[in-house]
């Protein structure tokens, strides 16, 4: 039995000191930092993993060591199929509401919504905590927060390999160079005083990355033997065998293809994988075509990375859209966002004939440069007919190796545990069959059984240190809240699971409103009942079934006669119940039936 | 331009004799037929592919030569996700409601439902024609129609590989068996006047079937040697490289996964796949397990199957529900529905112990023994994610070999070309995307370009022999209507877009009924207009922007003073359209606005 507590029903009162609540960033080796005299029920690290380990996104940990607490990552979670409407979900923080003074620093491990997409929802709230991240992540950031408009100015730190942080008094933290599909990403190395802590990030084993420095291999494994007490690593691929593709041999891949190609080649990609961007400029040059960006974010994340030296490319390559018609179209490479099918995004608008310039037409190439995300495919499959429709061939990763997967597989996990030799193992980031999966592989590499802990979002995990300087870890039964938190429109946690079902029920076989208006002294209905149905069957043609279920109200009314304020909720419960049954009867469809009363 | 017509709309006068009409059944070479006399313009073969050609599913498709017209398979398609609360999608036959008396016969190529779940629908309307079918797909039809209800009695002789059909004056047909996911499947061979066609169903290339006779590719290699006309081809699978695994080779995976299993076995698979099936009742005599069947439809297809001896097993295998408590866990196989995360299947029933017997334990295996069906891949992971936490172990065919799909890919594709050797070919059964795909296969193969025919759903190909017995085929630009049928409940059809399109309007942001009883002498409302919203705010904690909106529409209603039913209609407008723009101003959704004006 797991116990949920809502942090705000248990408003504890604070004790902070003033130095305490203040940030400090000392170098990690700087002097002085002692640490002692806890009793030993505050001589504990909490772990807390707000969202992350029952669905791929909203990636947000909690540590905490007596009154201090530092956070790694805050992202957000695109909606579940159950959920229309929704545009997405970030982390639950009430649990932090009355210790926002105790939070020392929020790190960043890279630039991808599902670790940044809180951040402009969540900071204000969180008071506002000074943050660190690499410079690539920090301009996305920054982008982000300014469009979003209700954010206070943040106070970003940028960080690299070499940097060390003193956060509070009890939190050392250094940044681990890892790969992944966008540069600057890292993984977190915590030193807290029951031990170090290593949070992977998103990661890949990638020996030759594209424009980005390869892991150092040799220092993790140093980091491995100065002893690690716990690794918390990303589980995304945790079920896929075998190794990940490297990210040079799709730019190969890539190369191959645009060998035999003559006409214009579109490319449809993630924003955000920039790593496969500066591939693709490296291949213009290399084939004499140029680029045109297509999509807000896809010029704005170029843009930033450029800016700061992230993209190599000579500004010339980039095509304007009025110019393209004058180039050949050999000569022409595009980059666009929309390869999970998304509505609005460039391939769908082009598909639509929405965009003002490009059209498709036969000699072009449409390359699906990105997986699919589970719930895209149909949409995919669509977008892919259209485009053949309108005379482009197109490529995706089914028929070739033109995408490489962000995240270790299986192999590359192992791996990483094998040169980390974490005592304690801690699965993140994915749905739970996944860090099940991860569990077993750490099962193989010798961590021992009891020291892999496959946690849910909330639960909270404690490691204790003995006077005897022995730690041991545990899966307490105790979980915070982590609710979902709805964004939609300008509403933040507004939608109830109320509001969801009924856009459930009205989307399964639509709804009926039903309006009796009654004469307040005979209780006699005057007139016909409106009826107005959305959804569920097309009036016009069903004016017998309309005229039946008016026939019925009718009767109900003069049935009950209602008279009092009790008597109307008894007949709008009847009319709601018998039309219902009519209704399904009928039609074998259950539309969300609403009866109204009206008293005149 | 494609020029689309009703065939309703263009009811031309019909000419049928009372022999034509009827129904003859000769033998294939049985003599006295003789083609000739027929005015060029009548000498042609139609062929109209009513459903598959844009989607995986509803097949059928047409032949039509003079006044006659035999009809292969009759399909459904699962619903898109743009058509929530829809039951399914068949063939639209409009074309045929002046034809009913030109049809020969309907031939069923297998039992699976893309190829038969539209028969209950439709059989009736096209006047019960004789249907022709393999003995396994004549008893799962049976089966259907039964418990549909509102279905003639269907006149079905079975058929196999040695049946050869004379179906009217122009139509000899034989049924060239063929593997697949289900036994007793047949391509069609369709001797015509103008030549040779092939419809090919559902096939895999397998040299060593579960179960199943393999295809006689040696008799296939002759026909093509003899001269085929037109071949139409399976395209499901055109998009993937290589060759498919074959049936008897998963048979040996599963083997190798049972051997270290000592709990309990689950197998999640489609009750269509009857080879599948086999292969565990297999496995379950070596292993000395039992096999413990779940589902409807699994028991309806295995009780089928077995009576007419498709399937082979002893019966003393089977143990019921009761008995599964008396077997320790190593001698138990489920066999279940629901691998898709079909919500009232076998597999969600356990998972939310909704059944009455069955829960998962620890020490439990779950086989996921089918490919995913795109759109149904979050469903499948939240499945998995709560078994895992039930305590089963979980294995996918993303994690080992345990599922061979049922469809030919590139090569066994292009092997099938090479062997019938045919001068046109139109790919079938598959996004226009996968036809494509198809079509330059048949290219890389030697097919000439211009008798490749990727068509749409219901474009008519016409195919003319000449009388120096040339034959020319043109995919023309005319088009018979193919629009959606939807079933949603016991409506067939009746959905339409508008209904659809309300139904997402709602799903996304829900609904708000604005009431306002007005005085009809006056013009003025009486009380507060009533409101009521569903799937938009909670309105229980929007009481201001609830009021804001009620000022709103009183105002509209004080300024415009309605009196004449035309002061109505623009009120009601007025409403819709203001309070439309308050509401997005203030929350940024766009709910559906209802506005009704009562006089009284």
């Amino acid at each position: 039995m797991i116990t949920k507590y809502k942090s705000r029903n248990r408003r504890q009162p604070m004790v902070v000191s003033k130095t305490d609540a203040g940030l400090s960033h000392k170098c990690f080796d700087a002097p002085g930092v002692k640490i002692s005299g806890f009793a030993p029920s505050e001589n504990k690290l909490k772990v807390i993993v707000l969202g992350g380990l029952e669905e791929v996104g909203r990636n947000m940990t909690v540590f905490e060591y007596d009154k201090e607490i530092i956070i790694v990552d805050m992202g957000l979670q695109f909606p579940e199929e159950d959920m229309p409407g929704i545009d997405y979900i970030i982390p639950n923080v009430d649990y932090l509401d009355d210790k926002k003074d105790w939070i020392k620093g929020v790190i960043i491990t890279h630039g991808h919504y599902d670790h940044i997409g809180g951040i402009p929802h969540l900071m204000g709230r969180l008071g506002n905590p000074n943050m660190f991240m690499g410079k690539l992540t920090a301009g996305i950031v920054r982008k982000r927060v300014e469009e979003f408009g209700k954010c206070p100015k943040l106070n970003i730190q940028e960080i690299n390999e070499d940097s060390k942080l003193q956060l509070g008094k009890f939190f050392r933290v250094e940044a681990l160079r890892v790969n992944h599909s966008i540069p600057d990403c890292f993984a977190i190395i915590i030193h807290t005083p029951v031990g170090t802590i290593i949070h992977s990030g998103d990661f890949k084993i990638d020996y030759s990355p594209v424009n980005d420095k390869p892991a150092d291999l040799n220092w993790v494994a140093q980091i491995g033997g100065a002893g690690v007490l716990l690794l918390l690593s990303d589980s995304t691929d945790a079920t896929h065998v075998g190794y990940q593709i490297s990210e040079s041999s799709i730019g190969d891949e890539m190369g191959k293809i645009f060998e035999k190609l003559e006409g214009r080649i579109i490319i449809g990609t993630f924003a955000s994988q920039l790593s496969r961007v500066q591939k693709l400029f490296d291949l213009a040059e290399k084939f004499g075509r140029r680029i045109n960006l297509q999509g807000r974010s896809m010029n704005d994340n170029v843009d930033i990375a450029h800016q700061i030296g992230y993209l190599k490319f000579n500004p010339r390559i980039i095509v304007e859209d009025h110019e393209l018609s004058r180039l050949p179209d050999n000569k022409i490479i595009i980059i666009g966002t929309g390869a999970q099918g998304e509505s609005s995004a460039f391939l769908t608008r082009v598909v639509n004939n929405e965009h003002r310039s490009i059209n498709l037409k036969t000699g072009d190439t449409v390359i699906f440069s990105s997986s699919v995300i589970p719930g895209n495919e149909r949409s995919i499959q669509t977008l892919m007919d259209s485009m053949v429709r309108q005379g482009a061939k197109v490529i995706n990763y089914e028929m070739m190796d033109v995408h490489a997967g962000g995240h270790a597989k299986q192999e590359d996990l192992k791996l990483m545990m094998r040169l980390i030799k974490p005592e304690y193992f801690m699965p993140i980031e994915g749905n739970h069959y996944m860090l099940r999966a991860h569990a077993e592989l750490a099962e193989q590499v010798g961590i021992a059984k009891n020291k892999i802990l496959v946690a849910d979002n909330g639960q909270i995990i404690e490691f204790y240190k003995a006077a005897n300087g022995e730690v041991s870890g545990n899966l307490t039964k105790d979980k915070v809240l982590t609710d979902y938190v709805m964004v939609d429109g300008l509403g933040v946690g507004d939608v109830s699971n109320i509001v969801l079902r009924d856009r459930r029920v009205m989307a399964e076989d639509g709804m009926i409103v039903i309006i009796a208006t009654i004469d307040a002294k005979t209780g006699n209905t005057i007139g016909n009942p409106d009826i107005i149905s959305r959804g569920f069957v097309y009036m016009k043609e069903n004016k017998e079934l309309i005229q039946k279920t008016r026939m019925k109200v009718k009767r109900i009314v003069k049935d009950h006669n209602p008279r009092t304020p009790a008597d109307n909720d008894y007949v709008k419960n009847k009319i709601r119940n018998d039309v219902g049954q009519f209704l399904f009867s009928q039609t074998k469809r259950r539309p969300m039936v609403l009866p109204v009363v009206i008293k005149v």
